[in-house]
């Protein structure tokens, strides 16, 4: 090592610049548009020497992916603390925290993400998305779900995905909107399905008697009791 | 034309038998598995004649989606006559026929499909999704949603095809409960939504006061009611 402006990183040093380069330019703009010659530029290297540490654009970005979706799935990490609404949406704040630091990679990942890769990218994607199954399980204390309760917890899951991918689509909401509202909806998805399964029934009749009376679905009950009954 | 037993056919009866026979393969197996020989074999052909119709079977297989696609996207129409609720349960009958018809095909589809051809693949995706949204948009008489409208009708959509993606492995749930439960989750989305925005609140009492007494969302508001408030 140099004491140098400019000096020599080691190989692991080096990668992690290159990774951490590749996820702020995707944060402004899609993969498919940022060039190994820009991350070269903006990471102050030659081109050829990013080529030493990836073998190309596939591996990089496949490295800056594994690294976007290990800290997403850190932050479904929740302590098993307080009520249950409370807990949820903090989930969906830190979730959209990310949404909106990615934007841009996010979008595109989602949405089939660049050619390149695809299938890994797809099994990546799978993986944080079985992270977020299994926390909401283990905050329900339900290790082994029924066929209904896997469908609930891994409809709402998709549900999160695709209102954070419209709400980037414009910002025409508020995102703290679409985080509470998200959380009701995890409710709402629940109490439908309990109509079906009398486990349902239970599970939803526990999640809301155990809520503060200013809770996150004490609120949304309330609301729904205002609603009409129909004629 | 001959009148022997394998007549001759014209080509736009044979590049139709083609996508007919690659649709059927595609019912049973993925797409990834399903060879242009047996594609052949399947339509009583050779090999290098299917080529002749298709030039490889990237091509093939974009119009067998085309195809399905439009038969998908035909299934949404639905006459504006009766209650809300019961119209969109018949789209719902009818979006898990298709389900259940295409089952393999639909699945690699929506999950990524073959790399080959998945931009423009993405796109007649996307071109469905646009049909279903204009559809529910022109059911509830508002041609012109607001930013929360917009999001509810088009988060129900991708919850409708996650809910019958789950189905598809393992159809551990019957379809008929999930075709009523994405109906009820409709109403349920849609009254999350209502408690931000006072155009939804409108929207959400018009829906259920229109609706008759034993109607799929007086059942719903019925169930929500019966859970208990919280202490």
């Amino acid at each position: 090592m140099t004491t140098g402006a400019r000096r020599r990183m080691g190989v692991e040093e080096r990668r992690e610049q290159l990774i951490a380069v590749a996820l702020d330019l995707f944060s402004h703009r899609s993969p498919e548009d940022v060039s190994i010659d820009e991350i070269a530029e903006a990471a102050g290297i030659s081109r050829p020497l990013v080529y030493h540490y990836f073998p190309g654009k596939q591996q990089l970005y496949e490295a800056a992916l594994r690294r976007a979706a290990d800290e997403l799935a850190a932050r479904f990490v929740e302590p098993h603390e307080g009520p249950l609404g409370a807990r949820l949406l903090r989930v969906m704040e830190r979730f959209f925290d990310f949404v909106d630091e990615h934007g841009p990679g996010f979008s595109a990942l989602m949405r089939g993400g660049p050619a390149i890769g695809s299938s890994r990218a797809g099994a990546m994607i799978d993986s944080v998305r079985q992270a977020a199954y299994e926390q909401i399980l283990a905050h329900l204390g339900i290790p082994d779900p029924s066929p209904r309760l896997a469908l609930v917890v891994r409809s709402w899951i998709s549900l999160a995905e695709t209102t954070a991918l419209l709400w980037l689509d414009g910002r025409r909401i508020p995102r703290a909107e679409l985080e509470r509202q998200l959380v009701h909806d995890f409710a709402a998805l629940a109490a439908v399905s309990a109509a079906y399964d009398e486990r349902m029934a239970e599970l939803v009749r526990e999640m809301l008697t155990s809520e503060p009376p200013d809770g996150m679905f004490a609120d949304l009950v309330t609301k729904l009791l205002a609603l009409p009954e129909p004629v």
